[in-house]
């Protein structure tokens, strides 16, 4: 090829200080791999963490920079020598994570605990998807069909997550369910556990604005949390409002919130469950006698395996979940730090950043 | 009959003051119904409890004295008109409840969970085991086979306890387990976990003599927690003792000590399961994120359920676990409040009060 | 009360020999209990065979007729003195079982299997529903919403099968399923497992009418089964029209019919599930190795159970299944025969017979 | 290296005629995999029929000829640059498949179901281990402990088939269990069955002296099938042996005979399992309606999977599984039809069959 190809990437050197520069181009090292293009890159929270700390346990620094992005969707550039199921010029869902395919918790169906995962802007073991040009065994890039565009493409990855908490709970048909947090995930969460046949889904949050959001996207009722509230209060409105029941049987918690965790346990009827997907601060108070007392079965949950992006993609074809309207803003490549910024500053749900262009 | 059957039993009236008293003479008001006449009673922790507050969140009062007691073996006295599976001088352990077997836990398998249960010893309820005659159900009632004592028959209670613990766990061959705490349900959940095929079974207590205890009973290693552990150092210790393994499959945590279940979280692998069975303060400081990010499963555990006695008496007749050496005390029935004062000294593991003599 | 209150009922002599007779008035026996009043009771498959055969296993005779029926609705007529849910005028659909309660099935969750159960309408335990009066405990009656109508009410029966069905396959959201029989239960066992997020959807029947029906009920596709067909045929044939599938994930097989049963296993996926609804020959021509290396888990479905019924009601009252389409023709009580016979003619769905008029 | 190295192996071409040939020497092509020289292969029953047979499903020809044995230990020889768990000069047990990985099976925790996996000596995919050299990924070389022998070491092959049955079982504490045959499978299923608590292990057979050995092996009791019993005869009298039982909860059946097969669905309590180990007959005659009405859940076996070698590893080193009396006959490589007809004859338990010396 006459002109080399490049690959730029946004690498983070520390708080507040990224920058665009050139990243090796990437080789096939394996026969199942595909180099993709990157389409559009979405910005989660954890990423305006690392923007404001410069990570989270591991920090990036002017030694180890660290491409970011892990939320991703991409066009198939080219595609190893025994990739039999893309072909360039796919369009797909990236799940960017590589197991290592051979320990226990990967041969068990768990390869969302393997300890060798490299994991997508996780320090130090692996880059992420803000580039042109980034690698994928064939069988974690998950192809759009055409109704769907790249844009949705990327919202793939925080719906994984919902499902994947989903499933942990073994949501089912009459369920009621109260999730916590009524952000990008507390979103998909009400849209999965309503499209696994839930009864009730109560969307519990801070926020009037996205607690309407919310109530129009999968919510059957809401729960405004004012200031001022305690744990107590919160449980005991959310069940005054539902008095023909004895208690939920599964609390989504998407807000690592003290406060919503003790709330999701009182909440819940003897025998629930609640799934704690929120991460906030490492150790809260719990109120454990009552987990105890009544039974509650209580389940962390860590990013997304087997068979969670196929169910998401199951559910965005079958319309039962509609991904569109989480998207509230689109920036340039260039602008990335704006869209941290304004993730930052809570603006809209999701913004999304594009790929390099040519 | 010539002499009027009497009923003495032992109420409390408040912290510190019990009475034997003459109580009602039990009738039986269902044809399934047995009039048992009551051999040993237990002393548990919560009866401390009990004679030393008044009751947990109920307490008795001059008003509403309660009968004590709810860990029991006993001889049957007479049995009502559809009574198959028992007859007068059979030897028995209780189960000490009555759920309403018409709710949607009863119905659905988890009866321990009724809401409606009538508990022995359990305010405003009903009354407890520590008298002459006692009703139950047949179906709640065990018989002893002739190898085993009536004085054993007692702690069949406490290993349910242990049984439905460990089943909540799913412990099983190969598994690698931690038991926090080695008072009576401690022990019980060693010997248990054991029994369903555990490789590695740690009693974890913060009294050596009952650490060596342990080890003699069903441990197959031990950790002594010192004075001034953290819950990193004892997670830290016990892994560092063990190597060869990433974690441990599960815990079965019997103190309700806030350093101990946060030990627990961390001594498990990703995926591992902790079972909570000790009760203590009702909120403790627990380590949330470790929890997701292990994607560790966290049950309460509450009393016993379908099942569970029936597998305590099948570990008992099988010989895989034995309860005699548990048995450390025996007291009179007049003696009843030297046997609660002992167990709150903490003398020896299980102190037995006799029924009342002739 | 001025005039004696009566109870007619139609009783069954032997084969093709019915009387409507009077039989005794209910009384309550146990405070629980509710006496009702027959609104409505549904013809099924096995009711013709009793009529055509004077029963299954066991026969009626003259010495012991049996009262007929155990699809049926009702009004409440009286309560007893405990009950609490029912009031006099509520009407209900009926779960026309008694299990023990007692006996480990019952305790364990799966009331079901209780070898004590009396079930209406099944010599030589207990009579059925076609009479004027019944009783019940009030835990076994759910009360209708008011958009329901009593002949709908009838219909929960067959549904609370397909939603037994569905449970003990645990069909999900993204599964693809084939139901091998398109009368009642097939119908409902198809919207039961679209309703709990079935991708796929495929009613096979012999009957192109019931296809039709079929598809426009619940079903995504249909296949209709020639004469001549092989089971391999069979299963070939629905696998070349969804050839994107390595194989069906489940199979609600609702015929009975060893060709179906054995097209069913073949038409799996490996680690795929066939429940087996349907009854016929006692012995069938198998596909064992199928079955083994395949990895199939193949369950029996007996009745319904704990929860059933609720998950009936619900997807009821949500509208996710509507049976007022499957209601074909309803008789009146006199007419009770010709109802059976229509049945065995295979006219219409389901003909439903009224109560005893005044 | 001055001498080249050779790699002898036995072809078979087709019924009755197999030759010790030259075979390519390995090449380590995967960074994790490692070069064993074979120790031991043990004869199973699948060896005689492609011996008498020419294969299974696909036969071998002269234009394909196949190399036989999948039951191996070995001496790992070299290593690949990646492989941190093995190192020369191991003694290691075979686990001889190799999975994709990558498909949804593989992914989902079942790759035993991987339709791309390549087993030991299953043509046309790939040759056994009756050979000197043999390559595996790392992970499925099981290290044996000092204590074991390599001739036990093979017996680790037909005890993971044993394993994988007991856990799709979920064989526990308690449970009562009956095995049909008394074969190598029957006897290791009876011993793990033991192992997992199971109370009653009852092994069935047609052989007076397996089941003298299978009594003395892991069996609580035995019952002889005598010619001319039926399916009804064989469960009855089990039942009548066992008459404080309403049934047995699980059978593990290692015949494929269609006697068998029956009487283990008739011996079942409801709600019982039935796992399919055994091969035979493609099709057998099969008590459908049985299997409905106790709701039996019957499930088929293959293989073994994510876990199995672990957990008979475990059973070995703990010494609940003993497998030295299996052994009955060591066979030189040069005699390696001799092995086959001995097997063919039924002499013995297990014969080995030694890898070819230097």
């Amino acid at each position: 090829m006459a002109t080399p190809l490049t690959n730029p990437a946004v690498y983070l050197y520390g708080p507040g200080e990224a920058k665009i520069e050139e990243s090796p181009y990437p080789t096939i090292t394996d026969p199942h791999e595909v180099i993709l293009r990157i389409a559009y890159v979405g910005v989660c929270g954890s990423d305006v963490h690392f923007w404001k700390h410069g990570g989270i346990t591991n920090k990036v620094s002017h030694a180890q920079p660290l491409i970011m992005g892990h939320e991703a969707s991409a066009t198939v550039h080219s595609i190893g020598s025994s990739v039999a199921s893309l072909k360039p010029g796919d369009r797909v869902a990236i799940e960017p994570g590589r197991p290592c395919r051979r320990c226990k918790p990967c041969k068990s169906g768990v390869y969302n605990l393997c300890t060798r995962m490299e994991f997508a802007a996780s320090p130090p073991y692996s880059h992420g998807t803000l580039r042109k040009f980034f690698t994928m065994p064939e069988d974690f890039c998950y192809k759009l069909p055409d109704s769907m565009g790249l844009d949705e493409g990327v919202l793939v990855e925080p719906l994984a997550v919902a499902v994947h908490a989903a499933r942990l709970a073994d949501v089912k048909a009459r369920q009621d369910v109260v999730v916590f947090g009524a952000g990008t995930v507390g979103l998909l969460s009400a849209a999965v556990a309503s499209a696994m046949g839930a009864r009730k889904v109560v969307s519990v949050d801070i926020n009037e604005k996205r607690l309407a959001f919310a109530k129009d996207f999968a919510a059957t009722e809401t729960f405004f949390s004012p200031k001022g509230s305690t744990a107590e209060s919160i449980a005991d409105s959310i069940k005054g409002q539902n008095s023909s029941l004895e208690g939920f049987d599964t609390v989504l918690e998407c807000t690592g919130v003290e406060m919503c965790i003790d709330a999701g346990i009182q909440v819940l009827v003897s025998g629930g469950t609640c799934i704690q997907i929120g991460l906030g601060m490492p150790k809260v108070h719990f109120p454990i006698v009552a987990l105890s007392s009544k039974e509650i079965t209580m389940k962390g949950c860590f990013r997304y395996g087997a068979g969670d992006y196929e169910m998401a993609m199951h559910l965005l074809e079958s319309g039962k979940v509609n991904l569109k309207k989480l998207i509230t803003g689109v920036k340039k490549f260039e602008e990335v730090t704006d869209a941290w910024e304004a993730t930052a500053r809570r603006e809209g749900i999701k913004t999304l950043i594009k790929g390099p262009e040519e």
